[in-house]
């Protein structure tokens, strides 16, 4: 939502060119609602606020703003003034940003940018999305074994102001191999003995993650030992950077919502839905649609080949038989695909799950089997057919919720143990798979116990 | 998974009384690896390991033991011993912790605390599940406007062993309202100025929460802000205490597991599947299925009352049209639940989602109305009765395509409208929606173009 309270303000500032009430603008708030004030303005002038303050609120503040909106400013404003901010952005957030600018843009920019930001924007590029590697940043303390706390503190103190995480020093050898951590909170704790060296209250147990480690699992580490950030280093230990907790949310929201995604049969989306393209929309859930719909040509051959089995009255309760078997299906898949996802659950549980769920489904299609038997006095047709008859979709639904319930727990541990990703197994496709299943067995159990109907 | 690679020396340790050993063995490692090493012991077993410990050391690694083990132990390990470690944790773990366990530990437990952590306590169990105030913690640290920037270092360096966030400092006013807060990375930058007061170097512009907030609020907050933590207020504006990131991460995740089981048509479970009772599950799944089974039942009334008007041969495509109305059904409402979740849509935006998804319904249905029409060559009954028969199934999927699409994400719309949740409009329950939608429109397709065949 466009908040426009001080757009009018903003807007007179601007005419006027009133650089003190600008400045005032950009450093009073928190830099997000500063962005947030300025979302209706154009770029350009978003731009000229941004002006009026100085490098690190700008930087701040810009941050905050719109991805479009920063792309759009860092490919219409002037290179040498927006290479100043990239070069003052957290050295991931760079990364990302410059993934999204056109080449040409990124190439002028890279240009005038420092030597040194220059070359860790090239090495942070070339680290596949989605690896530890394209998450981290490697701007963080890097301290000798020698160095003392006072010169920790110093340190600290010096670079407290650039970096994103100051929380944690790391100390590596003259190599490059990281040998300890050390955090701010120790620091602080060990300050009255300004002479130790670190290597004394450094921890020497170091958990770090490898550079192409999958983000999951990066995120993972961190939500399990409620870090600030983990470590990254290369495949032979040496150490390259930090991923931090804030990037880590991000990551669990985004894996979150990819597997929402494709357990609701669309293929997980890139960027957030109002921001996707119809055309790549259409791609992700067109796919899946044509797979389900090859699904549901099986059920229509089984349907089409056990027609004169399928006695009249039957036909009115296909969709109700075969979705029972989807929906306790789904039900079982979701529950899985998540607690695999989460953790909960894992493969050499797979004895443990099937068992469970192979109860619940008899408790839940002892359930329907009482509920479906009910509800067949409401159809006179079939109920003045004799007992017998009213057994049929009853039976059926007892026997397509416990088939229903064990489908979905165990494809899921399959994909699992296949090392492919279970929320492949999306709830439609069980619901598919379930269409076939519950269509063969309503005829079934039609043939077996009304013999004297047909 | 239990690892069992230490088991046979702790145990042999523990029956040797060999306190070195075990010192060391809890020493060594990171307090959550030493926590899975102790995996496989009883739990009287491992509280003899953590005795061998300092306080530290043992609440460190108790609070990375498994949920219903720290439970256990609180229950049954001598009370003035477990009270120590209980004193000792973060105050929100405590909270959460002392929830599960027994009443009568509990007061047991509180009769042995010190009276401070007693209090502390009894405040934050009133606070309801799922609010700011069952997540905070009050263990911060709070300073006067007056204290100089050497008083908040020595403060954070004496309480940095004892604090969950020492990232952070507060200051307050005499009423207790919150005025302001510095982080220690602006304390470390300002250290070479001890005497300046903290009232020129702090943030006046706090964000926080207050403390009846839902957690998902507090979460997004802290997630957009990449803040450390955020404070929380009562309804006058006084300062309580804090929600730290770690617990933040907690609960995005519990809340995205708890939208995918409402998708799936599963009320959210409170504990993790394995975790959760086969009658909770049953009941959690079971009303569920019998609510769908009344949505079904509809389609078999649907159907009894159209007999009539469904051709013989169309009966095997019954499945088969549904279940694409269900299918762009429910990726169109995974899409827009997911996207209100994520905040990426917002009420005002009905307009365009519903114009993107009218498009794209229009898209997927004429695809497969053209992947419809190539099929029915396989099914020689119904080719064999001329073009019009052939159309009626692919005219029926575009429509039902068109019609589930736009259900499918204008029910999750209003449902958000009406303040109600928009996971609720489960896959299954569009499904079950679409079913009785295709069923009419196939029949209504059917009479109006091949009224010759009838």
């Amino acid at each position: 939502m466009i908040n426009t309270l001080y757009l009018p303000e903003l807007r007179e500032m601007l005419v006027a060119n009133d650089q003190v009430e600008l400045k005032i603008f950009c450093e009073t708030l928190h830099p997000s609602q500063t962005a947030q004030f300025m979302e209706g303005l154009s770029a350009a002038d978003q731009w000229n606020v941004l002006r009026a303050t100085d490098l690190d609120h700008r930087t701040d503040i810009f941050s905050y703003l719109d991805w479009e909106r920063q792309i759009e400013i860092l490919a219409t404003q002037p290179q040498d003034e927006v290479a100043e901010v990239v070069a003052h952005l957290p050295a991931d957030d760079r990364v990302d940003l410059l993934d999204e600018v056109p080449e040409q843009v990124v190439e002028q920019l890279l240009r005038i940018l420092p030597a040194n930001e220059r070359r860790d924007i090239l090495r942070l590029r070339q680290y596949p999305e989605g690896t530890a590697g394209a998450m981290m940043t490697t701007d963080v303390v890097r301290l000798a074994q020698s160095s003392s706390i006072r010169e920790a503190l110093e340190e600290l103190s010096d670079s407290a102001n650039d970096l994103e995480m100051v929380y944690y020093l790391y100390i590596v050898d003259d190599d490059g191999y990281l040998r300890g951590v050390v955090s701010a909170r120790e620091i602080l704790t060990a300050m009255r003995h300004p002479n130790r060296p670190l290597r004394e209250i450094m921890n020497t147990d170091v958990i770090a993650a490898r550079v192409n480690d999958d983000q999951e699992k990066v995120a993972e580490l961190v939500a399990k030992l409620d870090l600030l950030a983990v470590p990254i280093v290369d495949q032979s230990g040496r150490f390259l950077g930090i991923v931090t907790h804030d990037d880590v949310i991000d990551v669990v929201l985004e894996e979150a919502t990819a597997d929402a995604h494709q357990m609701g049969a669309v293929q997980p989306l890139e960027a957030p839905y109002m921001r996707t393209g119809l055309l790549e929309l259409s791609r992700k859930r067109g796919i899946w649609l044509v797979i389900l719909f090859f699904c549901s040509l099986t059920t229509a051959f089984t349907l089409e080949h056990l027609e004169n089995e399928l006695l009249p009255w039957m036909v009115a309760f296909v969709p109700l038989v075969i979705s029972a078997g989807g929906n306790s299906g789904s039900q079982a898949a979701t529950l899985i695909i998540t607690a695999l996802a989460r953790g909960d659950v894992s493969l050499k549980d797979w004895s443990t799950v099937v068992g469970r769920e192979i109860r619940m489904g008899m408790l839940l299609g002892g359930a329907l089997f009482f509920v479906g038997l009910a509800t067949m006095w409401l159809f006179p047709k079939v109920s003045s057919l004799g007992l017998m008859a009213m057994l049929v979709v009853p039976v059926t639904l007892n026997l397509i919720v416990m088939a229903g319930t064990l489908t979905g727990s165990v494809l899921p541990l399959i994909f699992h143990r296949l090392k492919w990703d279970p929320a492949i197994m999306s709830n439609p496709l069980v619901a598919g798979i379930m269409d076939v299943m519950g269509i063969i067995i309503y005829v079934k159990v039609a043939t077996l116990i009304v013999p004297a109907v047909v």
